[in-house]
C-alpha cells in the first residue's frame, strides 16, 4: 500500500466519522507532537545500547510499531489538510541538506550535524 | 519518488557522513520530537482559523513544508534502524482503529476520538 | 512548601530508590518532553474556549494538576542535576524579555510575540 | 525571588503587552511543549556522559539556562491562567509517588520507574 493510498484511507476514515471539524492544522500539529511524546517515553530510561535492542521483545516491538504508525497517521493527515506533497517535500529537503552538509566537511561531526535543520 | 526510495537516500546520506553513530533509536526519537516541537511553534499563537490559512503566505508555507519534511526524515530513519515497515504499520493501525471506532458510535464525537490511540 | 524544598524532596526520593543512574540530563530532558506531550493530549481537540474551561470538570482538573506537577518535577530534577538556579534563570529571562519586547512596540502583536524566545 | 513573585511578574508582563488574548491554556500548552522540544535539541546527539558535562562550556550553559527558564515561564503562566497552585500540585504528586513506589520494591528498577506517571 502506497503513502498516497494511506492518505486517502485516513481522509475517508475521518470523513466517515465527521472528524474533519477536529482536524485543523493546529490540532493535528498538537496530536502529532503528543504522539512524539509517547515515543519518547518508550526510550527515555534506556541506554543508547538498550534502545538499539528495543524490538527484541515482541510486546514492546508492537508498541513501537503502533507509535510510529500514529505519528505517520497525523503527519499524513496534516499534509493532506495543508495540501503538502510529503514525499516531494522530503526529496527537496534531502537535496538541500546535500548542499548544506558536504560529505568531506560533515563526516563524523555532530557539531555540523547539530545544524541539520 | 516513493517512501522506500527516500528511505534508501536518507540511509546513504547518513552513511556517507558517518552519522550512523549518532542515529541510535533513542537519539532519533529525540530528534523527531524536537522537530515536532518546531512544528508546534508555527501554530502556537494562531487561532484555529488562522491555522487553516497557514499556507497562504509563501515564506511560511515553505517553512511548514520543511518542518513536515524534517519530521518525516527522522521518522523514516527511525523506522529504518528499527527495521519497521512504516506503511504496513500504518495500514494495520488504520484497520485496528476501524474496529475501535465504529462509524455509528464515533461520529462527531471528540470524546471517543480522545481515545484514538 | 518552597521550590527549593521540593527540589530536595525530589532528590531524596530519587536517591532512596537509586534512580540517580537514570537521571542523566539527556534522560530527564526526554522525560520532561514526554510529559509535555501528555499535556498536549489533554488540549488537542479542544477549541480555545473549551480549553479555558478545562478545570470545570473535577476529574479532568485533577488530571491537569498532575500533568503540571509531572512537568515541574522533571524540570526541577533537571535543574538540580545541572546545578541551575531555576528561579534566578527565570528572573533573568524576564528581564531580558522586557528589553526585547518594549511595551509600546509589542502590544497586542503576536508577530513580535512569535520571537519571544 | 519566589515562584509566586515570578508568577506575578509574568502576568504583569503579559498584561502590559495585551498578550492575554494569546494565552489560552491550549496555546500555552503548545508553547511549553515547543520549548521542551528546543531543550531536546540541545541533548539529542550527546551521549549520556556528554549530557552530564553540558554546563562546562559557558555559551551552551547559558543556552540551557534560558531553555529551562522558558519552560518554567510557560508552565507558570499556564498554572496562573488555570488557577493551579504548582507547588501544592507537586507536593501532592510526590506524596502519591511515595506510595506508588515503595523504596524496597522500586530500588534501581527502571521497569517500575517506567510507570512513574
Amino acid at each position: 500500500m502506497s503513502l498516497e493510498e494511506l492518505q486517502t484511507r485516513l481522509r475517508e476514515f475521518a470523513d466517515a466519522r465527521d472528524w474533519g471539524q477536529f482536524h485543523t492544522p493546529k490540532n493535528l500539529a498538537m496530536a502529532l507532537a503528543g504522539e512524539a511524546g509517547e515515543l519518547l517515553e518508550i526510550f527515555q530510561w534506556l541506554t543508547p545500547e538498550q534502545s538499539t535492542d528495543v524490538m527484541d521483545e515482541p510486546e514492546r516491538a508492537e508498541h513501537v510499531r503502533q507509535e510510529l504508525a500514529d505519528i505517520l497517521a497525523y503527519l499524513v493527515r496534516l499534509a493532506d489538510v495543508l495540501d503538502v506533497d510529503l514525499l516531494a517535500a522530503l526529496s527537496s529537503k534531502i537535496s538541500l541538506n546535500e548542499t548544506r552538509y558536504p560529505v568531506d566537511r560533515a563526516r563524523g561531526t555532530a557539531a555540523k550535524y547539530d545544524k541539520l535543520d
